[in-house]
């Protein structure tokens, strides 16, 4: 499933079914476009009303052309449409284009409709894009099988930039904001229903374009994660970052989406992880892309976050310095020599720490930007550059400043953002080549974004040892009963409590002696798996005698409810400083994943909880505990020691691998509490659940 | 010092010390701008050097003017400045704006300069403007007693907007950001480091001019809260919307402030407080300002936020029902005659639930619009309309749409913002006089903005009863004891748990007898104010032998530690479903602040707490307890009953009574735990400490 879909991007003949004179109809459009753009393959217009058709040879159907052609467009609509499709597939076209709206989003019978005849092309070969898809352009190759507005309203240009969307309206949406940037875009694709191409198989494609540097996806689901996983590791070998919008976030935008283009829900914190996992930014909106785009070309990959800030003006120096407070952009602290350079050159009451405030004595001396900016290049205590220019003009010599901001950014060699409220300035400092936003929350969010993303895409996934498949007991049960729970995760070295699984009232006594005073005695029995429900439990058991009445109760309990005795556990209680949660499920379309964070009752109330997609290291999750809201008990707070938060990340690195491993034959596994103590004390899987799979 | 500043926006008589004849300087401005915008009063440049300056005849110094000026703009720098300002008050001066920098930012030295020659402008009744300003601009009289850049470069018109900052270059972003959307700002006033006027007297003055309809501003400080208040009260009581950029939010920020105008650094969650108190609504950044002035301007005060949106773009229907759920716009449920209305008009595949989707069908038929409108218009479900353009363009009747747009704008009578990225569309609908964003985010972000904010200023604060003030126990220690501190709060009606202070272990065997088992044991001691630190709490005490022994204990303990005894507190047990925590303080510069929240020992660790400034209602308490993370758990979870809100809520209100009646005498309080229990089983204050005030 992952070819590269040449015939998609860089077919040598295009076919047109429903070809118009009328170059502002949908079937005029591609036509149009091919002809501006240079497609050099064959175009062949198909209407049966016209012999020509914007000065070529129109015909009157797909069996009537010379060849059969590889990217047939499909104008046409309803039944129409489908025909057309079929008739593509029966001839050997390598892929239509299915414009016509009315099918999998229109709910059940639509999507039958569509399943239908994607299962007919596919058995035949042929791919299918769409149906209900803008389609597809590439202005590396002129070929334009796409009918967006915007390619006449705003001037296409090609360049590096590649945009896959589901959505038609936004792929012409960021195309619109990149090229309101004067980058250029070779590949402008939407996928519409996503019958059969996604946009993972189009990401894959151009990530293939070797002209490509950039690709920006919008997606209002994941329909094919291997694949998009599978890119965005290739792309990230090639250096091209992936910034992605997905949509339907939301109950709301979930349910639009469905009527959208028929797709189907994802969890959204699932996606997010999925994303951070391959290194796929994930951008809020559209806009977001527009404002980092062209640090990404530039090449900007920071190492460090520390950020030097310079204005004239002292406002805009505390609004940046709350935002890099906010970023985790951290105000470089300069080195002395720096600060006493920086301070010789600048009027008494000026600001010489990081921010840097020139102040409006700019306006008497144009020249104190270009005496201050040399001292900071090589500081070595910085990674990031910004500068911030709110107020300038008449009396200001501008283009001296953009000159000198240049000459620094090239003599610094790290990323130098600029910001000017004003077009007239933001205009000189763009035509010397400078980065430049209209303030510093553009700035500087793009700023930890691509600082962010950098690290994100630095983070080389060494090839993870595949572990040998797990195995569960035999049964056909959906739950493993506590014991056999327990029993598999210490079998792949997770910390369980020390336990005993009892047959007899006398085994727990003897379990008793063995494992000190108290104990927890729960009864096991793989047909109740909530226990506690049905009185099951009890704590803190530490008299023979009791222990063997519970034994006896719990035993006669399962009885009357009928369900099986697999024997009564007892387990050493533990006590530790809190109470934490791992658990671990199959997404059913991104695979396994693993959450990890604050337990006890309100674990699903509160949901203090961080989700990570294995494989993953125990820095992955060090990293994750510090954005829960329990970090500064983990860290230790009011006189506490910090909690061993190590072994925490220990189970749920081991979970990760354990469900990995299991490929699919786990479905969920929910370890609740797993009691942590102080540093160095460890942790202890208390109870434990395991749900089989479907594998 | 409530005057409003009738000498600072409209003298009738302007001096400018250090006048310039290059309109590019600092001394040359002012008078190029006074000239070119109609200033109607008298303009005195005062410079030795010259006899003629910018056409006007040029003095030689204060004292051989014709007459004293109201208003004197002091250019000249350092000890020149201090002279000008000392020798405007002995002349009788007004006000003087000193551009100068290099005083209170600049450290204690420059401070004290600054204090004492503020205090001699007061003595002699002059007010001062500045240092470190940029100056003051009306143009509704033309009197621009300022330098700044921009009244060059973006061409100023009078219009109802007024801006006051702190910032000379912040007040000139702002003003741009009007300007750039055609907006017309009266006034530009810059106020420094406010060594005398603050933003809160400028803000005051420009509320009573009877053209102003929105006022803009930016603080680092909030140096007059009262006067601020104030002033948002009379700006409410005309319909002025206040929106503030307060930074200086972080602590690099404060930092950074400090070197920019000597700025004292405010809580920040207490200024979030105060601002939503006063119907002040924040702004994020001067960019939010910008988004939402047309919405204020066109006098959009919703009274709902049920919203509806309309798009030829699936994706755009989606990322906005995204939007409505995060920014709490839920979409409208259209009523079914209006669904089915819209669906007879629309082509099978569009969505005509609420959001609609007309699809790219428009390119076809720019009609589909024009149709569907109408249709919504009078649905009693829609509060606000957003109809969002993302793509347009050739083949599109776009002047239709504008058109057929602010037709149903009008027939509405409700809010309507549209979005168009493409510059094109946009003009087109802001031609037609409708409200035009870039996209979704920006849109939505105005929409949700206006409506909380006309929501804060429908809340009219009715006139609170001044509560009779609360005495405290006579005594000079800085804390009350337990028992001082229960009974304060009981007197003025707080639930505080049933106790007595006992003095003998007979009486405490009694208070055992009437208030029934178990009970908590408690030294009550002046000297000690945390008891538990010093083992002097003892808890579920519930036999009369052992009561006797931990009285005898803890009294010997008392003298050991050389603190007084004051008695020994024995206490009812309670329980209840969850310990909260009710406090209060009066801030430094804000006065009375009451914090509501989740209690236990963690309270200062994870911070689930609201703030809110007295005086306020249980409405208010609710409301604000709704933003806590614990919300749920408030609201039942888990098969839990909700909780006691209510009684909590009392609580709240009770001590933000009491601590606004104490007049200063209290400096704080803090009741943790408030222990809850199910709704209607009430609260109780179980532990109590309240500190005295310096008043």
């Amino acid at each position: 499933m992952s070819e590269v879909l040449t015939c998609a991007v860089a077919p040598r003949s295009i076919a047109v079914i429903g070809a118009s004179e009328n170059p502002n109809k949908i079937g005029g459009r591609p036509i149009l476009y091919m002809k501006r753009h240079g497609f050099r393959g064959a175009i062949y217009p198909v209407n049966p009303n016209r012999t020509e058709i914007q000065g070529l040879r129109s015909y009157p159907s797909l069996a009537a052309l010379p060849q059969v052609p590889e990217l047939v467009l499909v104008i046409v609509s309803g039944d129409a449409a489908v025909a057309a499709v079929d008739e593509c597939a029966a001839r050997g076209v390598r892929i239509a284009v299915v414009l016509a709206s009315g099918f999998g989003e229109t709910g059940e019978q639509g999507r039958a409709v569509q399943r239908a005849m994607t299962e007919r092309a596919r058995a035949a070969g042929m791919r299918i894009a769409g149906p209900n898809t803008q389609g597809l352009a590439n202005f590396g190759t002129g070929a334009i099988a796409n009918f967006s507005t915007l390619f006449i309203e705003i001037e296409p240009k090609d360049g590096p930039v590649a945009v896959v969307s589901q959505s038609g309206g936004m792929s012409q949406v960021i195309y619109g904001l990149m090229r309101g940037r004067g980058i250029g875009v070779r590949h402008v694709h939407a996928t519409g229903n996503e019958a059969d191409v996604t946009v993972a198989d189009m990401a894959w494609t151009v990530a293939h374009d070797p002209e490509v540097k950039l690709v920006l996806l919008y997606l209002e689901s994941v329909a094919d994660p291997v694949l998009l996983a599978r890119t965005a590791d290739y792309a990230n070998s090639r250096d091209i970052p992936i910034v992605a919008v997905k949509a339907a976030r939301s109950a709301s935008g979930q349910k639009a989406a469905s009527s959208h283009t028929g797709a189907l829900a994802n969890e959204d914190r699932v996606v997010d992880a999925f994303f951070r996992h391959h290194g796929i930014w994930r951008a809020r909106d559209p806009r977001a892309m527009g404002l980092a785009a062209e640090a990404y070309l530039k090449g900007w990959r920071p190492e460090g976050r520390r950020l030097v800030v310079v204005s004239n003006s002292g406002a805009s120096c505390v609004m940046a310095a709350d935002l890099s407070e906010e970023l985790g952009l951290p105000l470089a602290g300069l080195a002395p020599q720096t600060q006493a350079a920086v301070a010789a050159r600048l009027p008494g009451f000026a600001t010489t720490t990081n921010p840097i405030d020139i102040t409006a004595a700019l306006l008497q001396n144009s020249g104190l930007f270009g005496d201050v900016l040399p001292l900071l290049a090589k500081d070595p205590g910085a990674d990031l550059f910004f500068i911030n220019i709110p107020v300038a003009g008449a009396g200001y010599d501008v283009e001296r400043f953009a000159r000198d901001a240049a000459a620094f950014a090239s003599a610094a060699g790290k990323p130098v953002a600029i910001a000017a409220t004003q077009a007239s300035i933001a205009d000189a400092f763009r035509a010397a080549g400078l980065v430049t936003f209209a303030d510093e929350e553009e700035a500087l969010g793009a700023m930890a974004q691509v600082a962010s993303h950098a690290a994100l895409m630095r983070k080389q996934r060494a090839q993870w040892p595949e572990d040998p498949p797990a195995t569960l007991p035999p049964g056909k049960d959906r739950f493993l009963n506590e014991a056999q729970s327990l029993a598999l995760l210490a079998d792949h070295g997770l910390p369980v409590v020390p336990h005993c699984v009892c047959q007899s009232a006398a085994q727990a006594k003897a379990a008793l002696r063995d494992l000190g005073t108290p104990v927890a005695v729960k009864a096991c029995s793989t047909d109740l798996p909530h226990k506690s429900e049905h009185g099951l439990v009890a704590l803190g058991v530490s008299e023979a005698s009791l222990l063997e009445t519970i034994f006896e109760r719990q035993k006669l309990k399962l009885e009357a409810l009928g369900a099986r005795f697999e024997g009564i556990l007892v387990a050493r209680m533990r006590t530790g400083r809190r109470e934490m949660m791992v658990g671990a499920r199959l997404d059913p379309v991104f695979g396994p994943v693993v959450i990890v964070g604050d337990g006890g009752k309100y674990v699903e109330t509160l949901k203090d909880l961080a989700l990570l997609m294995p494989p993953f290291d125990a820095a992955e999750v060090r990293e994750s505990l510090r954005g829960l809201r329990i970090a500064p008990i983990l860290a230790g707070t009011r006189g506490e020691p910090a909690l061993d938060v190590e072994a925490l990340a220990a189970v749920a690195v081991g979970v990760g691998r354990l469900i990995r491993a299991a490929r699919g034959r786990i479905a969920s596994m929910d370890l609740n509490p797993v009691i942590i103590g102080a540093a160095g004390e460890g942790a202890a899987i208390v109870d434990a659940l395991v749900e089989r799979g479907d594998a």
